[in-house]
Parts: C-alpha cells; structure tokens; sequence
C-alpha cells in the first residue's frame, strides 16, 4: 500500500512529467505542468504574454510572465478549498511565450497577439494569460469574442474605458473602451470590481454603456456575498471572460505593478471573488500588470500565479461542463 | 469636440504646469503642483519636514519628504472615491521643505520649525506637511494653535502623549504632551485612534486630561461608522488639526517607519477614518513618520502620500466653506 | 518625584540588566531580556532553534532566531493591549540557541532537539522556541508531552499531519503525525486555524484522528469569537501546547517563510487568536518558518516575535496560575 | 570673519537658490541648482529625458532621471579631484524633462526629442541629459550635428551601432548607426570604450566605417593613460559629444541598468576616462540607461550622477574657454 | 540580402527553437537553449542541481539554478571577446535538474548525484553544472573521474579540503578532500586560486598532498598571466574539470552566496582566469554557491550564468579538438 | 587522534563559549567572542557604539553595530591571510553598546562617550569600536589621546577637518579638527588615505597643520606599497590609532553607508591597507559609517567587521608586543 504522498506524487506525475516534490527545482513552467508543443493534446493552454508596449506609468510588466511561471511552482495542482483538481478535468500545458516580432510598435504589437490568439481561438485552446499590461486584453477579447460578444468580470483599481491618449487609443487604459467599440465585449455584461482610481471624466463611458460598476467602497458595504451575486447576475449565462489586474490589491499586497493604488483588496478577497464564479460558462482569463522589478520575495507574482490558477479551476470546470453537455 | 483626457489633461494643466500624463517625468513636487515662491497666492502650502531630530528608534524619517514627493506624482489631482477636486477649491503649491539651520540641536530645530509656522500662519497659508519624526507637530501646534487651542484627530500606533525621555521632552514620543501644557491643544477635543503600543505609565497623561483614546481592540469593536462619529463628536465644530502617523497602518502596508507596530490598520481603513472627517474645520495636518530607507517599491511613501492627498481635500473643502461663509 | 519614564525604565531595568531606551542598542536577545546561563533562576526560557534541517521547500529558516531578536527589541516588555507584563509574573531569560552537533543529518538533529528539550523539561523551564521549521516542533512535543499527551493550539496555512516524504517522516509537513503515533500529542485536542494549502489525501490522517481543523474560508464564516471559543472547547483545560506557523499569516504581512500561502491572516488576526486563549494551560510554545533572506524591513521577524510575546504573556500567565494554586 | 563653511554656504548660495546643507532636503534638481525657466539666462542646461521606448531589454529607464536628480543632491558643486567648480564657469539650471505628448510611439518621440533639442540648440544652451535608454542619444545628436558633424567619446559596454531589429532602426542598439548615417556623428572622430557584448555581425558597421573600437580586454591591455590618449587622438580638437552608457560599469557598481554585462569598469575608471578628456571641446553630453528599479540604495544612480556632474565640469570648462576664445 | 540581425537571428534559431529577441521572454532554460529531451541527440549537457544538503552556513542554494537560468537569457549565444560560439561547435542542450527523491538525507543525495552523472557519462554527455552547494562536486567528480584522475582548476575563496565537521565528509567543505581520497582527482594536477577564508587546520592537507594553492595576495602579486600560466603548467594535458565557486568573487559582485567572504576577485578576473584556460582538456565543470535569496537585481547570478557560458565555451572548443583529433 | 575540525574546535572554543560551527546560531556578539562582563579579565574590548548624533546626510548609522555584530559570525577568529590568531595573543570580549543616556543631545552623548572611553582606559582596556558616525572618533580620541597625542591612520572618503557646520562643530565632518585643537591627536603623525570628497575650503585644515592626504589619485599613483610605506613613515613608532570610514571603499562594496561616494576603494585594497600595518603601536581603533537600512545582503556590515577583524588583529600584536617588552 502506498503512502498519502506516493499516491499524490503518482497522481501528480500523472498530469505533469515535470512534476517534483522539490517547487524549486526544475524549468519553471506554469504550475509545473507540461510543456505544450501539440496544440491537438491540449484544452486549456497557460500562456505567457510578457509586453508592456501599452503602458503609460511604472514599468517592468513585461517581466511578469517569467516570474509568474517561478512563483507557480510553490502552487501544488490541486484547489485546497474549493477542492477542483484542474488537470484532471482538462488537458493542460504550458505554450510558452506568445512570440511577437515588432515588439516596438504598439500597433504591431495589438496585430500580432490578435492574431496569435485567432490561431488559439481556431485551434479550440482555452487560453489563460499571464501579462504583460492591460493593453492586452484588448486584442485578446477581439480574437476571443469575434462573433460573440463576451460578458466580462474585471476586479482592477482601475476601468480602463478611457479613450486616446498619447495619441493612440491601443495603450493599458483603454482595452475596454476599444473592446466594447468593437462589438467583441458586451457592456451589459461587464462588471468592474475595486475600481478607485481615475478621474469622472474617464468613468462617461463605463456608464453610458451600460457597465457595472463596484468601486472599493460600494465593495465593502455591499459585502462578499452579494458582489458576487452581482457579478454572476450581470454576466449571466453568456460566454464570460475574467481579466485580473494585480493592482486590485491593495500595495502590501502587490507592491509589484504599473499603477499601484493604495486602499485595495486582500488576497483573500481577491481570491474569494473568483471562488464565487463557480459555474459560470468561463472561456479564457488573464492575470496583468505583475510588475517583478518592484515586488518582492515574489509576493505580488505569487499572488498573480494564484489568481491564474483560480481562472484556470474555474476554466476547467466550465470546460468539463460544455464537454459533458 | 475634445477627448475625455484632453479636456481632462487641459483642467489640470490649469492648476499644474507641472502636469504631465507620465507619472515618473519631471521635477517631482507633491501632486505636481506647482512651485510655490510667492506666498501671496496660495490658499494651502505643501511643505516637506525632512527631520529627525527627536526621533529615538529606527531612523530614517529625514528622508521622508522626498520620497514622499516622488510617490504623490502617482496621485491624480482629483479624489476618485470622494469626488473632491481640492485644486478647484483652493491655490495650492508645493512650497519646498522648511529651512533649519541647526540640525543637530534638536531644541533649535524645535524653534526653527516654530518660527516657520508662524510666518505660514500670519501670510494666512493652510500647512499640510510631510515629515519627519512626529516632534515635528510640537512647533507645528504652537505656531498654528496659538491662541486658539486645537482640536486633534490623530490616527497612530502611539499615544506619544510621554513626558521627559533622554532628558528632554522634544522627542518624537511627547508632542501631545507639550501641545496640551502649551494650551494650544485641547485635550478635551483630541482624539487618539488605532493606538497600539506603549505602556500604561505613559498613557496616564491622556487618560487624565480627558483626550480620548480609541486602541485598536476598540477600533474593531466600534467598527468604522462609530468610530469617525465619535472623532466627530469629539472635535466637534472648531479648528482642527490632522496628524496621521503612518504607524498606524500595519507594517504590511508601511514597512517605511520608525517604529514598526504589528497589528495594524489597512490602509483602505486609513483613508476611511479621513473619509469621515468632511465637513469639519481642517486648518492643517501632516502625515509624519515615512521612513524611506526601510520602504518597499515606496509603497509606505504611497500610503502616506494619500494620507497626505485626503487631508488635502480635506483642508480645501473646509477652506472653501470658510471663504463662502 | 519620578517621571513616568523613569518609573518605567527604573521597572523595566529590574528585570532586565540589558534594557535600554534604544530599542537598536545592544547585543540582541529576546525582548532584552538578561542572558540565561544558570537555569535555576529560570522559569520561563526563550530559546532560538535556528534549523532548516526538515525544510523541503524554500530555505532560510535556520536564520530565523537571530533576526527575531534583533526584531524583537522593539517589542516594549509590557503588553499594551491586555495589558500583561510578563517579566512580573516570571523569571524570563533568554537560554541563547539550541546546541546541535550533526546538523546536517535530520535523524541526528531531531534526536538533539529531543534531547535539549528533556533536559529543559527536567529543569522546570517552560520554553517558548523561535524557529527554524516546523520539524522542530515533533522532537519538542516529544520532550513536553512524554506520559502527559498535550492539547494543541496550531496556526498555520498547513495541517503538517502528512506522512513519508523523500523517505522520511522527520520532514517539516509531518511532525503532528508523528507527535499522535508517538502519543504525545492528543488528536482529539489538536486544533488547526488557518489551514488554506496541502491535497487532501495529506488532510486524511488529521481528520481521522478527531483533530479539529478550520480552514481560512471557515475561519472568516465563524468570525474571531466562535474561533477562539472553538479552541478553547477543543483543548479544555489540560496542558496545552501553542504553535504558530508565521505563514499562517499572508505573504504580505509575512514574506519572509518558507512556504508562503495567498489568502491568508492579518497580522492583527494572528494575534487576536493568541490573545483569546487566555486562561488556557499553556506550557510552551513556539513560532516557526520565519525566513529572514525573504524579509523585508524585518516585518516577518517583528510579526514572529510579536507572536512569541504573546505566547509568552499566555505562558507567562499560566505558570503564575499554577504557582498560586 | 567667517568659518570655511559658511564661505562655501555662502558661494554655493550665490549659484544655487536651492542650496541647503542638507543633501536629503528640499525639492530634488540636478545637483540643486535652480529651475531653469527662463532659458536667455542660462548656458548649460541640465536636462532628463526619461524614455524608454526604444529599450529591448530590462524595463525601467523611464525612472532614471527622477532618481539621478534625488541621487546628485549628495554630490557637492565642485569637483575634488580636478579642482573644477563648473557653477562659477558657466550659468547652469535643471530644465526640467524633455515633454513628450506621444509616448507610445518611438518615432514620434524620437521626433519629439530631436525638436526639442533643435531649440535648445537655438537658444545657446548646452544641453547634458540624464536617460532614458540609448535611444535618445540618436535624435539628440541630429539635433546638435546638423551641419556639423561631431566626434564621439562613448563608454559603454556595446556598439550600438546594430541596424534594423525588430522591425525599427530607432531602438536602443542603433543610435550611432543612424547617426552616421545622418551625417551627423563622424565615424573617424568616434571612439566606443569599454565594449564587451554585442556580436561580430553587429561590429562590423562599426569597423568598416572607421570607428575605434576599445573593447575591455584592450583597455585592459593598453591602460588608463594610453586609453584616454587614444581617445583624444581620435576626436581631436573638433565639436564632441560625449555618451555614457552607465552599463559600461559592472554589474557590481551599477546593477540597475537595462542590458547588465559582466566583467566592466569600476567607477574610478569611469571617472577616470572623463577626466582624462579636460581640455577637449565638449559641446554636451548624457548619461543613459539608469534603470532604478533595478537599483539597490541608489548607486547606480549615484555614479551615473557622478559621471553626469564630470561631463558638466567638461562641459562648464569648455563652454569658458569658447567664450574667451 | 538580410539585415545583420536577421542574419543573427537565422543562425541562433538554428541551434535554439527557444531563442527569441527579447531576453525577458520565454520559458526559461540555460542560454535559451533547447530543452534536452533525447541525450543521443546532446553533445554537451546543461544541468541544474537545486540541492544545499551539505551547506553549513547562508542558505539559499537550492534556487540557484532557476534563477541562474532567469539570468543567462541576457547573454548571447556568442562569447564577444573569445569570439567562440558554443553552440557551433556541439549539440547543446539544457536537460533540466537532477532529480533527487531523498532531499533531506546528505547521504542518499550525494549518491543519487553520482548515479545521475554515471548515466550522463555513459551516455557520454560533457555535464557543466549549475549548483547547488559546492558538496555537490564530490560525486560528480567522483562518476566523471572514475579510473582517470582529473585534473582541476578551482576558483574558490575556500580550500574545501576539509574533513569531517558536523559527523560527515560530505558537506560543502570537503568535497576535494573526499575526491582526491576516492582517487578520482589528482592532487598534483589540482590548483585552487583566489583563496582567503579557512585556517591552517583546514588547509594541512591540500599542501600535504601537493595540491597548488594561490591565495589572493599570491593572485596579486603574480598578476593574472602568471597566474593563468600556473594553472595551465599544473593540470597540463590531461583531462580537467573547472569548478567556479561564485564566493571567489568579492560579496560587491557576489552578494548572493552561501559564505561570502571580503576581498575577492571581480568579475572581470574571474572572466579572464577562464579565458586563459584555452586549450585544455576541459570534461566538464560546474558553477556552485550562487545563493538568490541573498542577491540583488539578480547580479550574482548573471555573474554565475557568464562563468557557466565561459566553461560552456572551453568544453565546446575541447569537444570540438577530440572530435577532429 | 582528532580530526582537524576537532582541533580547531577545541582551540576556538578555548578562547570563546559561544563559538559554534554554525554562524547564523547564538546570540551575535562581535566575532562570536565572549560577553564581557568582567573587565579586569579583558585586554581588548569591542565595543558598539550606536550613535548618529553628529550625522549630517543619509542616517542609519544608529543600526550598525547590531549588523556588524550580525555579520562577524561569519569571520572564523583566525586571519587567513596574516596567519594572526588574536584570540591566542589577548584576552579579547565583546561588552556591549557604549550606554548613552541622553542621545538626542549631541553635547551630551559627546561627553557620555568620552567618559565612558576614559573609564575603559583607566581599566587598561584596547577599544576596537563599532560605530556609529564619525563623530563619535573626537571624544574617543579625546579620552585615549589625553596626555599623549595620538597618531593616527585614517582610511576615509572625507577628511573631516571641517569646523562649525549647522552651528556645532562636534558634527561627523569635523572630529579631527576638534581632536587636534584639544591637542589629542597629532597632526604631523596623522595620514589620510582615499579621499575624494569636500572641497578646497574644508580642506585647508588639514594641510595647514601638516596632516598627510593621499587622495584617491595619488592611491592610484603611488600603488600600495608606496602608501603603505607613507603610513608608517609618517605615524612612526609613537602610538596609533586607527580610524577606517567604511565610505572609504567604493559604494558597490559599501552601499550601506552616511554619505557614499563613487570612485572609491575596493575592499581587498582596505584589507591591505591594514595589513601594511602589522608592527605599529596600535593602541585603538574603530569602523564608522556603516548604515544598515542601506546596505544588502549585509555586505557593507561584513566589509566593516572584516576590517574591525584586522585592526583587532593589529590590536592584539601591538599589545602582545607591549606585554613581552
């Protein structure tokens, strides 16, 4: 008879040759899953997304990828409180880093993640997305929602609906704003949870079209329960998207990001969210602006590499429904 | 028609030369205001304190100002959460650090601060300051309550309401003390809250003068509601200072301190309490006790840089009412 | 007349010949408090057990002693909000570190812990241990609890009930089962507060055995007081035995251990448990997987020692009690 | 009869409003001297220019004037090796940073820069500039050698003299390609110092268009004396630029740049080369590649503001010279 | 006709799928080289091994090898002053970490180390090595070395010729003395440089059994081609292994190590001590102590990543001799 | 038979109880040597003094002696380079922090030090001291040099022969003034090496009473020997003290430190400095400057306790000399 451990360990290496006792030891990939060069033998593919092309104040998100995959290695592969063992309901690898030519064009850059994420799209890959800055998501979405406009839970300090500036409307502030022109994301089905940061001026937008929005103070007096009831309301049913930006946590939380703001979230609140989302119809996620230069001990690419892995439970489970139904 | 950034980008400009879309550019004032050299136009004085002079445990809190000024060009010029534009409601410039010869005396440093207030007091500035170790507030409320003694909400781990230490009483643990026997703070309407450290001796003096002391056990009991309507009780309708030392927060959230306590206020709390101070007669405060040297990707200068911001808009709103009445 | 610090420096040097207002001034011990050398004159010992010997994951621990005392220098030796003063109630010393020989075998060093510890126990010492990892509290508890199974007071984001791991049950996840096997500590007074990492075929043996686990999400439903009343019930009123793992704590407010866990308590939490087992039967404790190379500013050592402190006033406090009886 | 100090007090006061005793204190410009707003009154110009638009690998230059300027309030207004007082040479101010609208695009702030310099360049002032990444240095010298091509003194630990990568020649490893190509850098008159990564592809350029070429084994070989000769013998009496890539430093001393390499120069020998070209018409000058976040204490800021403040003293001197010429 | 970076960039995807432009991104292996999965295929091995079971002082060893990967993604492929290019001259390959299953026994790792290594020597792989703690060079001596004594140019501020401390041989400071009593070292083909810590005690039996010793007021006072002649005299023709222990360099450019000890070699020297090694028999070599928990901005371990590039490129050009002779 | 561990065990335990294999174990006392509580039984004493009273700039050197405490339990207590045993030559103890009372006074803690200086010179105590700022050297020289002026070997970036400055002239910058106007210290017997900082004004002092500078150029000019030789020309036979500024050695080996300046030396060429010492009538010295909250990894405190290792080595052969003569 084996032992707990031999029984974990066998399961473990089960879904991941990389798999080790040791979180330090070994190349770090995503959670120490498999590297993934057969697109055919993967569901959910991790991907990273290391660009800071759109981004306007702090800098070094484009070292948040590497990071990530460093940090993930301390996460064992199983969710000790909601229970989902997420490699066992989905193929899942690690495919690396989305490769981009003209990383010093933020047009070029926006153009080639669009297409890379077409090619996941068409490939049938759920991908969860370790940025990188907000800019992103908004190619992200166009690729993903083409011919479907996505629901959207964002929790982030900030809405990022502004419009141009710096001349371009491609930059971190904006991918909601240029998703929803787009057609590619419902405003509907958006809601943004511990905005507070951003002046009115930005906020006309989320308003006019139909967004929700809970700032930190509307998150304290409504509470847990029923911000996530909200949530689940306004998505609904729909296809969904979860788009994690680390500055919804409060600084002591995640010093390491683009735009810290003081008077955010806990971990555990963070955590608790996406715990709510349990059973939405989940299509892809991200996690963005982990900035390493500035964190420390890997605290802020820890706590990135737990919200991914929350996005990727909750993928898998959806996942698992759509192939069962 | 503009863009929402333009027109916002045009307003702030009107109120900053200084203003600039990148938070890391240019020559860092606090909230990018304005360079202050003429006295006669402004309404509120930014002032960096940059002392330690009686300070006795961790140093470091010299380097405060700066690093404070740094982080504030994070800050946008408006308040996402209460919605107050202070640079709407009053002139307000970045008037540099006060001059201090004799730094080494801390007696002469005492009356050199003094000095200075009174100069800010009789041109009729409005001083929000950023120290420096908290004896800075001695001379801050002699020069400010002179005359008219003071109310006080102060939020801080420590009472610093001790007598003579070292053989002096200028340190930073007793200028609540010397502003009380000096009769420009009332005892009556001073309000101590998140305190947390220091021993029964030193409170007797509090306790006895009638100042009330809310610990953080009480703090957690009341709850946030019954706590800024008690600061609110206690300070009632006249002048009243702020001094927020960035102990009160947990080390999590202010590594950067002089004397680092555990069991500490979040920072959204932090900001709270401030939250709930509108609609009093603010006429100044500071936020004391940043210590750059032991801070982290300055997340503390951060925090204490909102502080800073909240009294601020604080001090405005009450500047405003007073011109209008 | 004195002054109120002269009072209490006139106090505080009775029970410490090496205090001083300084908190930086020095050689290091435990809260200040005088060198142990001759064990009859002890009542209540600090002891420092630098050791990472069972430590599988991220290394460091074996630093922990030395940098809690430096940080706990800046812990007052009277306790500002129970308002317990430790050094009255009991001779206090720090006994200086563990001597271990064989340090780099885990049967030896284990078996040398065991062996300091019984002779702690001979000599009527109630020790009060900073780690070094979680290993070491098996080799203690088999000392402490030998004819007499202990109650249990755990806080920790692990069970640490696993079993054999890299062909080894000495490892740091695994002392509590070796503590029940052994009958030294009863399952059916164990309780684990905080629990948030670990699969759950690791979780098996705890539950089997009767041992009373709230995970963090429980933790948050019950709310602080049923907690603390859950442990009170659980280990009653025999000999009880307190052991907090620092990551128990969020890598926010702890990110210097060995295994850091998003999602988990406030510093104020980890103390508000503590202070809620007064009354209790306490005989020892210790406070584990402080990793200074991942500190910053010293926060996880001060959070450390502050936990040390206050097992050490519950400590402080029984032993009066049982003297009295 | 003053004391020594309060005659330096009082000539330091003579060029710098700003001065202060206190290096920690005040609002941080280059070296404390005044703000420059009115340009008619000053000859050299002290200017950030803090991009990073066309940097390819480790973030963060963005942050590196903001942190020289805090880092050169610790160096005084003269030099204590060559005995220079550039202040009492020349009118020198801190203008501020170069104000670039679009800065998401690296041509337009490529064109930015260069406008921005054409002023300058009209206005008589000599401009030294703190980075920002080596790109900057390319639009700089377009403006200042149009119609005149200059000679180059550049230290540094790369060529920069690659062409077209990632779809641009604008980025940070081209900028003396395009200049010569330009016209406007003379590649007979260009000596590199220090280089030690970087391919033969991207050498040959360097080689073919006459360009010398002191790697750090040679000037290992040839020594201090020979370097600076060889130097010298290059640009010869002729206008010359001079760029200090601060990644031409080791690790060890500037750990906070963008490309980190190896086995470089120590900050002496830095300093060193810059004092050996006294005497040489310097018309400006900039410092490049500071990235802060990388930094520790701010030393690579620091020599990167020492190296700054050797090229104002050249600069100052040469400026003198030219004016009494 | 290509670009000199497309040119570039054609050759280096031809011995690396993994290579990309952009330093920062991909998953990260040695050099960005491939991921070895089929050893018929690798001529020279990069290897990872996380292990510190035989460290007795600072911890931290075990994240070397993640992090020295992390780092060797900013050198390129090519060798800018040897002019070598490893990667033209042998299949090589990053083969991931040695697997361990017993970590926390002395023993068991120091013999599955060694059946690892036999398995990479029967497979006839060249191994360099990125450790770990120096106790690690032991049985990989002791697999490589069996029926050939090696020869060994050690750069190390230790001796680590000690013999039982702490109850074993096999800690880090013994390795050499078990290697040359197991006969798979020659101690008169053996030469330590840069040595400066460790008493005479210790160091009685690397002199008695005629092993070189240049400590680093020898290395100074012979000058670094004396000192390389040395080396090279010493080991002479036959078959040598490298081991650069990263404390040979001083604590400014290797803080991040287990015994950092003051005064040691820059990163330059230790550069060109493996530069002079051309020509020789190179089997293998490893680069041991880099500690990341220490390290700053990562220099320690890009500083350990170029000495592995260095002995990278001296196996590549011995492999390439053998295969032609 | 012993093994060599065995006896270096023996022997170093003979002279220290809390010598241990381990460095990071035990309570940090300087070299891990004895407590010294009884000073008829000490020949040397080292003594903390944590004081930065007189300091000017960058503050923390309050915190030093703590840290170099810390970090000398890395220095085995033998010198591997001179083969100096000093334990075998004195009796050497660590008896703590100079006791100062009223420390935010900088006259009183001048007069505090000086006292307790004259004390440990009345009991015939060596004192090595760890500071603290250079201030605290003028009341130390104050108390060893009455009666006897002094000579003294001061390896320092600064000359401090400044005289009033913010209105005192007890400041850091000006103890030597003061020491040679109290007719202490003898100039002509006093040698400066490896400065670079202070201007021409500060330094008239200096050279008007014949004081010897060999600024950082003429180091490099002269080359060791030849300064080593000026050092012991010009302090001669006559009794010495020894002051290192650890802002001597460059930033990159000293970043922790009061004021750093660029261009400075490395830490072998500190230790040589030192060693060019050995035959002097050492009767005394100290480290100043080193600030922890600046420093990494504790390099700067490790270079500060190595060079306290040397001068306690100079220390205990002068005083074995003494004794025999």
């Amino acid at each position: 008879m084996n032992t707990p451990f031999e029984d974990y360990a066998r399961r473990t290496k089960s879904y991941s040759k990389n798999a080790d006792l040791r979180s330090y030891a070994g190349i770090a990939t995503f959670f120490k899953s498999n590297f993934g060069d057969d697109w055919s033998q993967i569901d959910i593919a991790l991907v990273g997304l290391p660009s800071e092309a759109g981004l306007l104040q702090r800098s070094g998100t484009r070292h948040g990828p590497r990071e990530m995959r460093a940090q993930s290695c301390n996460i064992l592969p199983h969710n000790p409180l909601t229970k989902v063992v997420p490699f066992e309901l989905a193929r899942i690898a690690d495919i690396g880093d989305v490769p981009i030519e003209r990383v010093l064009s933020l047009e070029s850059v926006t153009s080639e993640i669009h297409d890379f994420y077409v090619k996941l799209r068409t490939a049938n890959l759920i991908p969860i997305t370790a940025g990188g800055d907000h800019a992103i998501t908004y190619p992200i979405l166009k690729a993903l929602g083409a011919g479907r406009p996505l629901g959207l839970v964002k929790i982030d300090a900030h809405l990022d609906t502004a419009q141009s500036m710096a001349g371009t409307t491609l930059h971190h502030s904006a991918p909601f704003w240029n998703a929803v022109k787009d057609g590619v994301l419902d405003p509907k089905r958006t809601i943004h949870i511990a905005i507070r940061d951003g002046g009115e001026d930005f906020q006309k937008f989320a308003y006019e079209t139909g967004q929700t929005v809970i700032d930190i103070d509307k998150f304290h007096e409504m509470g847990m329960k029923a911000v996530v009831a909200e949530a689940r309301r306004v998505v609904g049913d729909g296809p969904t998207y979860i788009s994690f930006d680390i500055d919804s946590l409060d600084p002591a939380y995640a010093p390491g990001t683009g735009i810290p703001v003081v008077g955010g979230l806990t971990s555990y609140e963070g955590m608790k969210i996406l715990h709510g989302l349990r059973g939405l119809d989940i299509i892809g996620g991200d996690v963005v602006e982990v900035s390493p230069p500035w964190d420390h001990a890997g605290i802020t690419a820890l706590a990135g590499a737990q919200m991914m892995f929350e996005i990727l439970c909750l993928s898998a489970e959806a996942f698992a429904r759509r192939r069962m139904s």
